[in-house]
């Protein structure tokens, strides 16, 4: 590994520290190198600022002179609520900048490399693009396609099933497992869970036992909008937000009481079916500035958003118990005319978590 | 790793070139060393016999003499189709037998020891017993329960499906996974599918692919035995023995019919359901000689031997692509009444098979 591909690595490994925390914004590394010395390290901030560059800048001070700064996406250039990077870099007299990839956002779009490169700094791109893209791969879908990066989890015995005819459902996976989705939903700006789970499992969807600052977003999506009020959704509506995606029929009562209590409630127009479009109900979030949502079922809607093509990564626990054809399904019906028209993943791997098997599957043609 | 488990371990290993291929007899290893040199390698041989010692004896010659012999089970005792292989070791003047399992067959169950023993060898057992007990588990089934060791194949899209609502089912793995499916069939006695299956997909149920002399015997489970005559396991009946287990309400026409073809027949009683008693059908198995049966479904069958705890081993292979709940289950319905009546499992191992997944399961509670 050249020491170029090694302080990418090391920036890219520290902007992955702010997957889930910092959206709308990308969640970016920064490393500043001085002599073969890293005299600055930074990613991006809680809440999306500061900015990684700025970070980096501030530790190294002086010591950013005529230096090198791997940086694992486009210096940004305009002026938001923070001054532009790219002129944080000018100042602070870098000789070179190394990005990983070009910020595809309209308001940067090559304008932070070209400011960089007005200034006499030596711009290289493109060290280490794959894995820099698949670390920016929620902000990139949210600028390039308007929805968020969706993963979705399933959590269901070995033939698939996630409860007994009789509906009991827990648990079926192990307390390791059941760990790492909650190390999972802080990675994501926003869980997201059906009407009919948040109904049946009276889920709080928040991240426990990792002593976490910051909770992610808590998305129903929920047509006729019928959730109790008695729920631990409405009951801990402080705890982390709530957002509700219902229909245009859902009653004005019910979105008058959720909208007092704090929720977040987005209109998203339904299918011949009355269930919510999954498109529109993404490019909604998208538009709200989600860049990673992690979806936990239940079938209907794990059918409904693996059908639409929206599923990116596919993460799939499987526990050693059968239920049968006649428990209930992780995942609904796809409608699927033939086979050639199935929903197709890539394993990117496979392990094994206390006693069950987690596989991590990743949409066929994604980066 | 002692000297002593080193060599059990290659006795293991060739033991278990014989699986598949000895039925009704146990597939054993034997290795025997003089002044620490291996002298003499043996293995049950197709068929059954010669057995692995006297394969091991006749390799080492006068070798033998003063000799530690490692073997996988107890050296038979009894007079059947050839001489006591303890008689065998006696005559060869070996000096120290070491078994790793004591053979519960009533014929044997300790006096081949007991022979060893009498004539001054040193004898001592339990050496690597659990590995033993796993190598001859089949054997063990048939000696101890009366019924083969079953492994149960699962084949299907991540969510459990093994066709699409419209029918379609291949192929749903890859390549490298069925070639590791014709692997396994050949490593059983016999290969069990269902009448449904039978029918649908007029599976041939051979090895192929892997140079194999010696086929396992395809076993069809059809109450009914309303399978076509023009299917593949009828017209290609001499490729490898065809059995069938039907129910007692099974024309006599088709009986006849099958068994003028050279099928062996097997009445077998039927539930309320009019569906072949699983538990009996295994018994009959087991009473015609079957160590190791693989079973491939459908999804009825499956459920059934499952349902009735008969699954010793479970090899789940998972494709990525999904294929909704109006796809077909890989598992039937089960009835379970409660979560913890579900039939458990416990991880052996899992890896990646080409693009697929395959984890080995192993039932709760077994050796």
């Amino acid at each position: 590994m050249t020491s170029d591909r090694r302080f990418m690595a090391m920036a890219l490994a520290l902007g992955r520290r702010g997957l889930g925390k910092v959206w709308p914004n990308p969640a970016v590394g920064c490393v500043i190198v001085r002599d073969g010395i890293v005299v600055g390290r930074g990613w991006t901030q809680p809440g999306g600022r500061p900015h990684a560059e700025p970070v980096a800048l501030a530790q190294a001070g002086g010591a950013a002179r005529g230096a090198t700064v791997y940086v694992t996406l486009e210096p940004c250039a305009h002026h938001g609520k923070t001054p532009p990077c790219a002129e944080a870099l000018v100042a602070a007299g870098v000789a070179r900048v190394v990005a990983a990839l070009r910020d595809p956002d309209p308001r940067v779009d090559g304008g932070g490399l070209a400011r960089l490169r007005a200034a006499g700094i030596a711009v290289e791109t493109g060290l280490m693009e794959a894995e820099a893209r698949r670390a920016n791969a929620g902000f990139l879908s949210r600028i390039q396609c308007g929805r968020p990066q969706l993963t979705l989890k399933l959590a269901s015995s070995f033939d698939g099933r996630i409860a007994t005819a009789t509906g009991e459902s827990q648990w079926i996976t192990g307390p390791e497992a059941r760990r790492m989705v909650h190390a999972q939903r802080a990675r994501h700006d926003a869980v997201l869970v059906g009407g009919g789970t948040a109904r049946v499992d009276d889920p709080s969807l928040t991240v426990r036992g990792l002593g976490l600052a910051r909770q992610p977003t808590r998305v129903i999506a929920s047509a006729p909008l019928d959730l109790p009020v008695d729920s631990k959704l409405f009951r801990e509506l402080d705890v982390a937000p709530v957002w509700i995606c219902h229909g245009p029929d859902a009653p004005p009562d019910r979105r008058e009481r959720w909208r007092n209590r704090g929720a977040r409630l987005f209109e998203v127009p339904t299918g011949p079916d009355n269930a919510l479009d999954p498109v529109a109900m993404f490019q909604a979030l998208g538009g709200a500035g989600l860049t990673r949502v992690y979806c936990e079922g239940g079938g209907r809607l794990a059918g409904s958003v693996l059908a639409a093509g929206l599923v990116d990564d596919l993460v799939a626990f499987s526990a050693g118990l059968g239920l049968g054809a006649d428990g209930l399904p992780g995942l609904g019906a796809l409608g699927l005319t033939s086979l050639d028209r199935a929903p197709r993943f890539v394993l990117d791997r496979v392990q094994q978590v206390g006693p069950d098997v987690m596989a991590l599957w990743r949409a066929a043609g994604a980066a």
